[in-house]
């Protein structure tokens, strides 16, 4: 198996701490998505959205989407429930995490990170503010009294909610307001095969 | 089972599709979201996230993010693809769907139709152009060679991407200059169980 990521980027660091999780072996390539090295021609082959992560299987075929390979990559272990509508829940999460929560903590973070810091993208920033807050009361209110996001046990959802909110402070999301955050962000990094974003395979 | 929605919503117009095809009961329940329907203490009981639509099962527990209740409400039917890396596929465009298409062609839509056509709201409106253009890009070369979006069969890929595409146009999306994807629209829309998004249960 081959990983196409960028260290920096959450969505690919939830696919790594995946693997770890698994204990599987992979080959990461690194592409420079700075310099445009997920718009070439041959990496739009792999993914015609033009984005990592890609997973790339032993035969050749590829599949984008961070959360759809963690799917996956885990389904059928203990990471993906086999209840049907607990499943769901799991999923539910995700596309939570993907619509209302990473255009906003993650694309935040990318902007002050990766962007001069012109007026424009400081109204980006402004415009991004509210919505990422949201993200975090929605995920602080339903861990009240919660171990995980579902059913009480580390699932996916837990793992892909994980890789952006650990790092909502580089985008000016402070999370000293989130006291059920801050536990369940150390509960999910306490776990023997965890893995930070910058520990890649060599 | 009860769907709460509010019945213009796209998303809500994917599960509506799906319970056509599976011909399933349901009461619909209208929520007035202009008027902050989805924001009251007790729909967020529903959806911590304040959003339709929602799935309410018999037994109460509810499940939100259209395409998590796709998911689980065809999950086991021919509309889910029971090979694994196939429904991984399936995931896949389902998540394109919610971060790289519907926040640029149905928010335009939302803002063209709902919102007062301020200055603001016209930048607003600029700003999404180029990456709704770019989702329906790739939709047309995905489907170049293609019948539908995975595995040459109908899946709840192609009823979440459906909802939206279709209504584009009110988005200030034109269709025109996508013929693969108008050839898919008419082959999603010939189904005989297919329901428009203004058929609603009485």
């Amino acid at each position: 198996m081959k990983l196409y990521d960028a260290t920096f980027s959450g969505n690919g660091y939830k696919v790594r701490l995946a693997l770890a999780h698994l204990a599987a072996d992979y080959e990461l390539v690194e592409v420079d998505i700075l310099a445009g090295g997920s718009r070439t021609p041959r990496f739009l082959e792999k993914n015609p959205n033009g984005r990592i992560p890609v997973l790339e299987l032993d035969d050749g075929s590829t599949l984008a989407e961070s959360n759809a390979i963690l799917f996956y990559l885990c389904e059928g272990t203990e990471l993906v429930p086999d209840e049907r509508f607990a499943r769901a829940q799991v999923l539910q999460w995700m596309f939570f995490e993907q619509y209302s929560h990473e255009p906003y903590i993650a694309t935040s973070r990318f902007l002050r990170q990766h962007r001069e810091q012109t007026q424009e993208v400081a109204d980006d920033l402004a415009r991004r503010r509210a919505p990422g807050l949201a993200a975090l009361e929605v995920m602080e209110r339903h861990l009240s009294g919660r171990t995980y996001f579902v059913g009480e046990r580390l699932t996916i959802a837990d793992l892909a909610l994980y890789a952006y909110t650990h790092v909502a402070p580089e985008g000016g999301f402070d999370l000293d307001g989130y006291p059920n955050v801050l536990r369940w962000l150390e509960r999910v990094a306490d776990r023997p095969v965890h893995v930070t974003m910058d520990q890649v395979p060599s």
